[in-house]
Parts: C-alpha cells; sequence; structure tokens
C-alpha cells in the first residue's frame, strides 16, 4: 500500500491525448491498464496536464495509489515491459499519502517547436509546426516576453471553455533559435514558457498569435493589447498540436 | 529532355526500404510514382544506394532523365508535392547527360546510432538500436579504426551475398559519444564510417561486432581477425535496420 508519483514521456503521435476518450487510445488508459494487471484491480491516475490529442511530453507527471507493496525502480520496470514504446516511465518515487500530481502542481514547462524553411525535415513531420517564409525572431522575442507576470489570459483560452479564473501567473516565456553562426546550423525556432498553470489551448494560441507577429501582420504590441482586450476572436489562430511538448511539472 | 540528380531525406520507417518490390511501399516507387504524374511516362530512378527496410536518409542520391523541359527547383517542389512527409527532395540539380548516381559515386556516408541507457527515449524507437549495460566506448572507438584503409570485408557481408568482390576501401571509422560532462548528457552513441563501396549488411555487421567488443566478449583486436578470417559466422550479429542513416553520397 502506497502512493507513487511517475514521470513519463510519450510521443503523442496518434493517441487522443493523455486523458482516457469513450474511443482511442489514451496515455492514462495505457498507464492504468497497466496498473490493472499489476495491482490486480482498478487504479485511478491523476495526470498533472491534460495534453491534447498529438501533443507529446518528456516530463507528464502523474499520480495513484496500489494496494501491492513495491519497490519504484520495480514499478517503473515493471510499467515499461507493459506499455508500447511510445510511452516511458522514466522515473518513479514514492509519494506522501495524499499526494496529487495535479492540485500539487505548483508550475509546468512547456516547449513549443517551430520549423522555419521551406522544406520540413521529414523526421521532425510529428514534431514540429512547419511555417514556411520568413519570421522577425527580435520582434516574436520582444512580444514572448510581454505576457510574463500575472494577466488575464482569456484572449488565449480555447473559445467555449468555462476555467472558473482566467488569472494565471507566467514566470518565463522566450523564444529561443539557433543563429546562421551555429554548428550545425538549424531551421528550428523554439518557445519556451513556465506558469502557475495554463488554460485549454493557451500555448497555441500565444504560439499562433506569435507566428502573427513574425510575420510581420501585427506588431510586438499587439501581444499586451491582446491581454487588455481578452478576446479570442482577436489573438491568433491555435497553432497545430503537434509542435507542443509538456516538458517538465515542478511540486 | 535532361537528366536530374537528387537528393533525397527520408524516415525509412514502415517503407520496404529504397528499392521497389513486389510487395509494400518503397522510396524508389514514390519517386518514380510522383515523376510518372509529372513526365507522364514512366520513369527509371536510379538510386546511389539501396537501402533495407527500416534503414533511414539524410542524403540519398538518386538520378533520372525526363523528357519534359524543367527547372531544378521547380522540379524539387513539383516533387515535394506530391511525395508524403516522410520522404521529401532536399536538393535538385541538372546533371551531365549520362550521370548515373550508383555507378557515379565514388564515395558513402553512414551513421549508425545506439542508445545506450536502461529507458529507451520515446521519440528514438524508431531511430537507434537499444543497447542497456555497460559499454566499453573506448574499446569500441579503438576496435572500429582498426578497419580502415583497403581491406576484404567478407566477413561482414550478408550471409548468401554474392558481390563480385569483397575489398573495399574504409577511409574512416569513428565512434564518437557525448561525455558525461557535456550538455545536455546524451545516452546516444553515434558510429560513422564512410568508404568507397559497402557490402550487403556491411555496416550493420560492423556495428554488431563493435557492440560485442563493446559488451567485453571480445578484445578490439578481434576486429582484425574477423578481417583475416573472412567468415562470417565468427563476426558480431547484424544489428538492427532502425539505427542506420545514409548521410551522404560524394560524387
Amino acid at each position: 500500500m502506497g502512493t507513487f508519483k511517475i514521470t513519463v514521456s510519450y510521443d503523442g503521435t496518434g493517441f487522443v491525448g493523455w486523458q482516457r476518450q469513450a474511443e482511442g487510445t489514451s496515455v492514462q488508459g495505457l498507464v492504468e491498464n497497466a496498473l490493472r494487471d499489476l495491482d490486480e484491480r482498478e487504479v485511478a491516475v491523476v495526470g498533472a496536464g491534460r495534453t491534447d490529442a498529438g501533443v507529446h511530453a518528456l516530463g507528464q507527471v502523474a499520480s495513484f495509489a496500489l494496494e501491492r507493496a513495491i519497490n519504484a525502480d520495480t514499478l517503473a520496470r515493471a510499467l515499461n515491459a507493459r506499455l508500447p514504446a511510445s510511452v516511458r516511465i522514466v522515473d518513479a518515487e514514492e509519494a506522501p499519502d495524499g499526494f496529487n500530481a495535479r492540485f500539487g502542481a505548483r508550475t509546468k514547462t512547456y516547449r513549443y517547436r517551430l520549423w522555419n524553411a521551406d522544406v520540413l525535415n521529414p523526421f521532425e513531420r510529428c514534431y514540429v509546426w512547419h511555417v514556411s517564409g520568413a519570421l522577425d525572431l527580435d520582434s516574436m522575442a520582444k512580444a514572448a516576453r510581454l505576457i510574463e507576470g500575472r494577466h488575464d489570459f482569456a484572449a488565449f483560452q480555447a473559445a467555449g471553455s468555462r476555467a472558473a479564473t482566467t488569472e494565471r501567473v507566467i514566470i518565463s516565456s522566450c523564444i529561443k533559435w539557433h543563429s546562421e553562426a551555429s554548428s550545425p546550423p538549424s531551421d528550428l525556432i523554439e518557445y519556451e514558457v513556465c506558469g502557475n498553470g495554463f488554460l485549454r489551448h493557451m500555448v497555441r494560441t500565444i504560439v499562433g498569435s506569435l507566428v502573427e507577429i513574425g510575420r510581420g501582420r501585427r506588431t510586438p504590441e499587439w501581444m499586451a493589447d491582446l491581454l487588455t482586450w481578452k478576446e479570442r476572436a482577436r489573438a491568433g489562430p491555435t497553432a497545430p498540436a503537434e509542435g507542443l511538448f509538456l516538458v517538465a511539472v515542478e511540486y
């Protein structure tokens, strides 16, 4: 009998997302099935963040309680033996009773990957948003920083969502890229954001808006205006799921 | 009317290999189908190297002649529009009449990727050979260099092959890895080999033998012994296809 905290890395391609759905394969469902096999009963797994269909994770965190006594390392190996290669338990540890991966999370870090070149590297096709044409990266980087701090992110929430509050604290919001001088040169642009919580589609709508700025259709200051206007319809499009990675959850 | 040289990058996962087969999808077949669509006739495409099922390419080279007059950049874009995202034409240029990607090749460079950790990164599952347990990398690096030069590689040829000659020149053969001090640390080990030609399964059998040495089952000098013995049965196993990449072909 004990409570466990696991860190899960998965390639979201082909999954309906983290959360169990009526149809399709979910990561939560795969982990719950593996745990049922181990604990010989139904085990409810709580994930820190609900990644959408096609979204990936380097460090999703989940919690659950088992009746069976098991060492954390043995648990990780037993789960990995029962999971497909696209889902790996990269860490497992015992947690205090009552630990809840969702409610205990203090901050989450997401990364969004953009491929900015005419031709998309075939090995990146499920892990980036392919954006061709020139992007003004300095403007994107400047705009990214404007959402740092405590703000109302209503403009960046999926239409139809009903979160109790749309206020969140963004600790850091940065665009990173490799200069032409870097070796090897790269067409990859990464956006990394850390905050105390995220609304549905929030990171993807931030990225969709940053790309509008990168394309020169908007100024960097428009990002701050969106925070003031609080209207989803005025923000950029929702960037595709496959470029998004849940990097880490901090407790 | 003209002869073209194209450079093709592809994720070999799910293909029967470069070469057209009676069953399954081949990269050659996809390119030939796209060219038939463009040139309104059957076009025979010659690839520099026949990658096996599951083997990837960063820079496979192929040649063909078209009746239709077309600019090389337009050709690349037209092919990419007709190919799946797992196959990309990364370069196209006009070539002298009679240019043949297979017979004109002077050297080829292959890379083989090994993942040396207990848990395999889920994003690498189709692009590495997962080898867990300690590997003596210094011994592997030393052994790799012993095959440089002109040698009879009969010991490293797929059983049942009947190449006219099994002598080849290896220009460089190196193991590369990231030290623990490297940032970010990596469980990836890469083997890179450049030579004037390769027998069937030659790179994979070299890697299978290097891993035997890394595991301490053989000494580095065994690699030189295999060259002398010329017996496939005495060499290591054939490493899996998915770790192998055709990096470049030089003319």
